[in-house]
């Protein structure tokens, strides 16, 4: 049995938001707040940049009903930023914080970057011998972290995803005189929100083709596809993600890739205006450049329940994985069976399991031509976007949790 | 009491479809497929082209399942067209194409130019003695239309309008670096959906400006507004119409166009991108353009219930005033208050009385800077985003009416 250890606990949100990080958030803050041994439950605002700016609230004071709202309110209700430990200088202040609130748990929940900086973090304390539980937990709409079957957040946002594309498929296919749609989904280098389009398939509104990051670019190709389904049907719809590159490694969108995010990203977007260009050039069709932009991470309005019970899951776990006496682990999702039915079973991964790689799409859930994903991905993917949430709506309108965040 | 008039009837889809244009659809189509003296219900393949092309469908061959999924399935089930009648020929094809089939009812849906198709048709039928009832059945998501409170369709795009622009409002306050997002909304002369994104105060998350094409576009006034807001909040939320000009009357979105593809007409979409460019240009911050397309006329999975159920009894309410022996009118909606609650009620109104006329958002409706709107205007948008519907789904998606096209 662990050594029961009684202290403070700080939770913090980092890097780009999704549907149901907030969803993470309350499994950590209920969890947090109906165990004895936590005497105080804070949230950082902004991440990790709150601490480092002894910004954080105070959740015992949140209202309990408001809290329960977090459930299907999406982004990052504490804030969220994209903020790398720079040095030694930044793991002091941020012990030094975490002693002035006998802070012995910190929960963070982010992606790749994030999970780096609860390693860090984990790594200082056990140096300087700080006694504190470091639990990472995952969440990133791109699905693209190692060490755990999938990610909070992208089963919402592929349910988005496939609920849009079967739309705007209703809607391209109308006319009589025909017309090309190209829709441009995130995914910076792996292809699973592009691959969630084919799901689609199963309102009968399916793209014809998917261009994924997995994939090598060949413009040629591409247009030849087009062009061929544009004259056999009178309409083509494409799927193409973010992260298209050229055999060379260039991404196809680059040309108009100016700016970096801050952890210097190449920052992407208007690839579906480009590519669009290229087509109406070549084949002189209507052509539509659709980019789903913001709203596939943040349409709460079509989130997953599975996704967000899941994601709530995972939050919840992360505490009992601390009480439990765990440190310098991260929540991670394993895929079981029980009856045959898919089941979300928890795991808890080394932090740096996913340190500098991306998990890709296998090559074998890639058609051979590499336009269309297989059933494998649709065994994946599909139990994941089920559910249809039960959100709070007031005047026909989102009711989104309004904490008070009181300064601890 | 009108003569009964024993015949068929034809009923066609035409200009852009919306979320709730199949729900008129199955309120006509149901409606007559329960009337003795309507022998045939057929649906045209594609508006008045498939009339022209005699491409009818029995509709009656059609699983009434099906047809009643019609009730949440976006997009035009029947195809559309944006043909405009050229001549008498036209006229005298569609005349011949109704004596073939003795269709005795005619009920088109669409915008202003589908009334004046009707108009025409109803007008040669008098002209040449071919007893035929014709009737106008509206639809636009940009709800311009005169002769009508407000028009099928307009209500589900702008809750999926003021619900996207609550949600994306929650992303783009996040980050503790500060962004400047702005959201391009459809509506080429009438702001009715741009303004729509203002009931996402009722969620809390406001846009700080709406662009209105009622009120001429001051670029430098613009600039200021929202340099001004992000210097005072870290944060800056914009909503514009891609209809708005300057005080000239050329389209902001506009010059764009011509400087990059060297068109001589007027090609909207892409302003998002354009003033983006500009406010990075002069503020130096963060911008996001954002643009809504296709998404907000297709959204069906946010369809208002009210949208749904009103589109329906547009439907409904056609059918049943041909019955009464009316003929050359436009279902129209009239707002009425029953013990102080919303209540829409049906009237009918002249072929041609949206002809030429785009009803615009009353000034009065708009505060005196340009910049936002008033209650008036909540008053007005909120009752008719009411209601959530419940949609069919399956697999976690979409469930679609599937209709099977039998060739009369």
């Amino acid at each position: 049995m662990s050594k029961k250890l009684i202290g403070a606990c700080v939770f913090g949100q980092s890097g780009g938001p999704t549907s149901v990080i907030n969803a993470s958030a309350y499994g950590v803050i209920k969890t947090a707040l109906e165990t004895p041994e936590i005497t105080e439950v804070y949230g950082a605002a902004h991440g990790v940049a709150g601490i480092l700016g002894d910004t954080l609230y105070d959740l015992s004071k949140e209202d309990p009903n408001e809290l329960k709202l977090l459930m299907n309110t999406p982004s990052s209700a504490l804030g969220s930023c994209r903020y790398k430990i720079k040095d030694e200088k930044d793991l002091e202040r941020i012990h030094e914080i975490f002693m002035k609130y006998n802070i012995r748990y910190f929960f963070y929940n982010g992606g790749n970057d994030s999970m780096d900086t609860c390693l860090k973090v984990s790594n200082y304390f056990d140096k300087v011998g700080y006694e504190c539980r470091v639990i990472g937990v995952p969440k990133t709409i791109d699905n693209d972290l190692e060490g755990t079957d999938h990610c909070p957040g992208y089963g919402s946002a592929a349910k988005y995803i496939a609920t849009t594309i079967a739309e705007v498929y209703m809607d391209s296919i109308v006319y009589d005189t025909g017309t090309i749609t190209i829709v441009e989904i995130m995914g910076r280098h792996a292809g699973w929100l592009t691959a969630a389009s084919a799901l689609a398939e199963l309102s009968g509104a399916p793209p014809d083709f998917i261009y994924l990051p997995e994939i090598p670019f060949d413009m040629g190709y591409f247009l030849y596809n087009v062009e061929s389904m544009y004259k056999a049907r009178n309409n083509c719809l494409v799927a193409v993600s973010e992260g298209i590159r050229y055999p060379d490694g260039g991404f196809v969108s680059e040309a108009k890739t100016s700016t970096t995010d801050g952890f210097g990203h190449a920052q992407l977007g208007g690839l579906a205006d480009t590519l669009s260009g290229v087509v109406k050039n070549k084949i002189g069709a209507k052509v539509r450049g659709i980019e789903l932009s913001l709203l596939q991470r943040c349409g709460a309005h079509l989130a997953s329940q599975t996704d967000i019970d899941e994601a709530f899951l995972a939050g919840k776990s992360a505490v009992e994985c601390a009480l439990s006496g765990e440190s310098g682990k991260m929540v991670a999702f394993k895929r079981e069976s029980i009856n045959g039915a898919y089941h979300c079973g928890i795991v808890f991964q080394p932090l740096d399991i996913s340190a500098n790689k991306e998990k890709k799409i296998p090559r074998e859930w890639i058609t051979e031509i590499g336009t269309y994903v297989t059933k494998d991905f649709f065994d994946y993917a599909l139990p994941l976007i089920q559910g249809e949430n039960t959100r709070a709506t007031e005047n026909g309108l989102p009711r989104f949790a309004t904490l008070k965040k009181i300064k601890a």
